[in-house]
């Protein structure tokens, strides 16, 4: 599949022949193309919307691209485009929202890799590795307020009442994402483990969901032109895929090849995450299991930049202790059951706005995304 | 003078025995009177436009409050409000964007805070030392995605049309801001000295003059309705005003008194911070003594983390060289002609304005706001 079948307006169906041809890839690999054309063209438009004068490219705006230009899956634009496309919309009216979306995604990368202090990110240093913590944070909050401008252009490109939705939702975004931060890391403050299940699907909606699935399929949605009363049916679609999303991300950590898997294999018990299988697992455990796993998690995150094995962190013990726990509870399994569940309901949602979308290349990348987020390996 | 002064729409002017009579300060106490009214007020709408729910008042929202609870002095709002209220714009029109303009403030201030690893901020532990850097972070973080909510509400408060422009000016101010501190930056990072005081000028309008004083000045003209063509007018009585109040706080940081002036006496030197003062010094020197000064500069920033006296790292013998030429060349008092021209431009520009403005006390403490940016003593 070339970029201009995402920029053709009247994107021809999935069942015609040329969507089928053999110029257009077989199926599985149909949205892997898709996410990278989705890619190209969010990294053309943000090249072109950052100011051009040399002396700031130098001081900050090839920087504010540094993230951007890594090998990335481009998730949030492909939500965003896949969804406006299907219903109609133009490539043109959606695309500054959905760079406006990736801006805000690497913003969240770099302060992120700073308050964890991690080493790398998408296949090198991270930002602050290489340029210090200041220029790091300066370049994130530079990310931020390069967000909104592309929306007040929105005015001009899909008038009045579409532009002042999508900044509402953008505004709701940019919300839910600091609060479901703040949650979690509340819970590691106070050591918060009494948690259930409806705890942390709350903090997966608002901390992954809302920024990376919820809003970029509302704003597609709003710019594709979608009655007003179908948007509560596309957040459902998209909170059901992210917590689908966020739960097979968490059994990756935990079960997947150390090849395979992106980030660092049992990198979530090390920091003590607050994930589903690890409170399946204190549910299920006995009282003294608990008390020693409660006391593992109680003791403070590895951090990187210290000396492997001081004494009062997290050891591997305390990790080994977790892991055997997490599988004589089966709690893996158990995560996998529920990420399953979530991705039937996003289908069941996906199913209602079926006869809404175009029959289209578009449409099918929506429904590949539901086996995607369940089925991926990284 | 009582909040409801500066609430009243129709403010007795200047001259009036109301604004004269006993219970109305002397003047040289308006701005400090009329300064505290507004931080009162703006506190009580940042209050007031945060969520309830207790759980995330504890994790975020009570943190967003820390820095602007602690003493301050409201600058930003106070010119935000004074010159809309001077135009005749009523306080409910202005409040929610000035309000705005201290949630920015504040966000920055707890970003560079972690940036420069500071202990302290006005009069308390910095936000990062009490609770991490992942939450000082995201509290930041959190204040910028809190601004935009208001700004939209403003639809229906000021109209469609003023609501627009106040969006464009905040997101230019967003982004010079990010652009001044990322100059900055690259001057420090490149060890950077050939600068002329029109470079000067230029990175102190985008990293301070823009969100201190330009978008405030420019906004209150925006809400108190000025015509359009006062605004290019309004814009340069605040950058001449910004230019001033920073060469007079780089004047202050190495002349005050140590217990009067707020910051570390003598800090900028330490830092190797870019001052016009410097500058002045390095355009002065011999050869000799640029080289001398330029290796001191040359040394790595002190930090404060660190170990006293670390070898490679700014030392007192350097502090003293600086400040020893500094003296030498006349550097501050050289600044601080500078800053005098810079608010006689101010002033020159208000008269301009003076005739559209109301004869209240709100022209006043913009009048009074040029004498303290160049006499204040801290």
């Amino acid at each position: 599949m070339e970029a201009r079948q995402i920029m053709n307006l009247d994107a021809s169906p999935s069942g015609s022949p040329r969507s089928r041809s053999p110029d257009v890839p077989a199926k599985a690999t149909l949205l892997d193309e898709y996410m990278a054309d989705c890619r190209r063209l969010v990294l053309e438009e943000l090249d072109q919307q950052l100011p051009r004068a040399h002396r700031l490219r130098r001081a900050l705006y090839d920087l504010v691209l540094e993230y951007p230009l890594r090998e990335a899956k481009a998730l949030r634009p492909t939500l965003c485009i896949a969804t406006a496309r299907a219903l109609g919309g133009s490539i043109q009216s959606v695309l500054p929202t959905a760079s406006v979306l990736e801006l805000y995604h690497n913003a969240f990368l770099i302060h992120d890799d700073v308050e964890d202090d991690s080493d790398r990110r998408r296949g090198g240093a991270t930002l602050h590795k290489r340029f210090g913590v200041p220029v790091a944070m300066n370049v994130g909050d530079a990310m931020l307020a390069l967000a909104l401008q592309p929306l007040l252009d929105n005015l001009r490109v899909v008038g009045l009442g579409k532009s002042l939705r999508v900044l509402e939702v953008v505004s709701r975004m940019a919300r839910e994402s600091a609060e479901g931060q703040a949650l979690e890391l509340s819970w590691c403050r106070d050591r918060t483990w009494e948690l259930s299940a409806i705890d942390y699907f709350r903090m997966v909606r608002k901390k992954t969901s809302y920024y990376t699935f919820i809003a970029p399929v509302e704003l597609g949605a709003i710019l594709g032109g979608a009655e007003a009363r179908l948007l509560p049916v596309f957040r459902r679609f998209a909170a059901a895929l992210g917590s689908a999303f966020q739960i097979q991300d968490d059994v990756l950590n935990l079960a997947a090849a150390k090849t395979a898997y992106g980030k660092d294999h049992l990198g979530d018990l090390w920091e003590g995450k607050h994930t589903l299988i690890v409170l399946h697992m204190l549910q299920s455990a006995t009282s003294a299991e608990r008390t020693a796993a409660r006391a593992a998690l109680a003791r403070p995150r590895h951090l990187k930049s210290e000396a492997p094995g001081a004494a009062d962190r997290r050891s591997q013990a305390d990790v080994d202790l977790l892991l055997s726990l997490v599988h004589r509870y089966g709690s893996i399994e158990h995560a996998r059951g529920v990420a399953r569940r979530c991705a039937r309901r996003a289908e069941a949602s996906l199913k209602l706005l079926r006869r809404r979308l175009r029959p289209s290349v578009h449409r099918d990348v929506l429904e590949e995304l539901l086996e995607f987020v369940v089925d991926r390996d990284r």
